[in-house]
């Protein structure tokens, strides 16, 4: 096995976490979830989104979330942008990076964004022209790479379609998203080789969620092939819509515990983030989803196993 | 990546799963749980332990257990045998396998069992020869293979001189055991290749815990050397009694879905062995533990999310 030395973790748990609770969290809450991430060293964390309130009413604070960000030197906070006035509104929050979305899946991007795939690039090439006159970086995020709610298994070349695509339009990376965490972890390699033909693999990140407890094996399946990005959410926040009770992003505990055994640097404190991720659950009245999260904040007990 | 194109699951949810729950389980619903689990496919059930009830009351109808199983041909049903009057019990109860262990860890094995390690090789010396008069294969466990409660981490050395012990003793597989849960994929990997020196790889089984979100990706890491044999448990049945409220055995339905994925054949159905697991967590009043079951198990839901 051949891994990165080195991982960059993106806590998307602000955004696409907490859009997907059914709490509505504080504004005061969320920067207090954004900062102490920051502080337990996570070098990138996903701090809102400009979709309107109409779609995504947890996201309704966008702008006062930015307003409130300390910064600390180093970090980033990219939001999500899905059109040209979504990407004006965030840089006039100040937003510095911003993120657009588009889906492998013809079914999903229907009825996700009521738009076919070539449309929801078309719509994103304004806001590409203006990310690149102010000199804004652009994440972008492909769904569905791994499966579809709708139309099952998505063929890996679809995958590296929608990511050229997006490379080609200038994102500076792109997030390859298993929204509904069917993958298992050869099909995780095969879809990541399929797209590193057409964008550089330090240019993908990898976005699996643990719906179906695949997570961690696929990560590891695919950080074997270098892929050195990694989304997860703290507290496994966000849970899958499409099937209710389930598990969504893969936790960023679970994550920096696998990674630090395997002696790969992220330069997250552990231990600082499962305070973190102890937190924020608390307010949304639920336990963490992460195991490490859960095996690292319980008390010792008694008893005999083999 | 170089897999097996077959893996033999080892079900020990009736008894390693059973005798960590709280809620003690009458013999009935234990029968149905190894007739279901048999039903489903599952080559190998560990049905029942003839410690004594002392130590383990949850599985004092050991020898009742086994009076009520109706063996399904091809099926394998072991039972655990610390010593001679546990082995005496077991086959006088009909059992046609057995299995012994030991720990990887001296301070686990004092604590657990109350005798050293040695001590506790010497105790299962007159059960081998009884077996090998009786020609009952004997399995043999190692505990504490990638961390100990007491000691920290354990040398790849120490379980290689007990996995090493035990096949020279007789045992025809060693099931090397994550007792913990805290073992990350490159330490598993070095384990298994130190004892894969002293013992056939094909006679080594994986049997780790998900107490840290990382069972998966470790079995993953040892199924790429070679590792064909692996022991989970139906709806990750048996909490860790070393950290409260914490996952124990990984759940066997994460990992059929992780390894039907990857085209490896178990002969397991999956849909009949999430409802086997939520038959049994009806009885003990809980969910299963399985992301994979818990996923299969839910109802389709509505949202968006990337």
């Amino acid at each position: 096995m051949a891994f990165p030395t080195r991982v960059t973790i993106v806590d998307v748990g602000p955004r696409d976490g907490l859009q997907n609770e059914a709490i509505q969290v504080s504004t005061s809450d969320k920067l207090r979830l954004i900062h102490g991430l920051a502080d337990a060293g996570l070098p990138v964390v996903e701090a809102a989104s400009f979709v309107s309130p109409k779609w995504v009413p947890q996201m309704a604070d966008a702008a006062e979330v930015m307003a409130g960000l300390t910064r600390k030197p180093g970090v980033r906070y990219p939001v999500l942008t899905p059109n040209l006035k979504g990407f004006e509104a965030a840089v006039a929050a100040g937003a510095e990076e911003v993120a657009v979305f588009a889906a492998a899946s013809e079914s999903f991007s229907q009825r996700n964004i009521n738009c076919s795939i070539a449309e929801s690039l078309d719509r994103f090439a304004p806001v590409m022209e203006a990310a690149k006159a102010k000199g804004i970086p652009v994440r972008g995020y492909v769904s569905c790479v791994l499966g579809c709610p709708y139309e099952g298994e998505i063929a890996p070349s679809a995958v590296a379609g929608v990511a050229s695509a997006l490379h080609r339009m200038g994102c500076f990376e792109i997030s390859l998203g298993d929204t509904i965490g069917t993958g298992t972890p050869r099909k995780a390699q095969g879809m990541v080789e399929a797209v590193a033909k057409v964008v550089p693999l330090e240019k993908l990140a990898a976005h699996f969620h643990d719906t179906y407890g695949q997570a961690l094996a696929n990560l590891l399946a695919v950080l074997e092939l270098g892929i050195a990005t990694v989304d997860s959410s703290v507290a496994g926040l966000g849970g899958c819509p499409y099937a209710k009770g389930a598990s969504g992003n893969v936790a960023t505990e679970d994550v920096i515990y696998m990674l630090r055994g395997m002696g790969i640097e992220t330069g997250v404190d552990l231990n600082r983030l499962v305070t973190v991720g102890s937190e924020i659950c608390a307010v949304l009245g639920k336990k963490p989803v992460s195991k490490a999260g859960q095996a690292l904040g319980a008390k010792p007990g008694k008893g005999a196993c083999t």
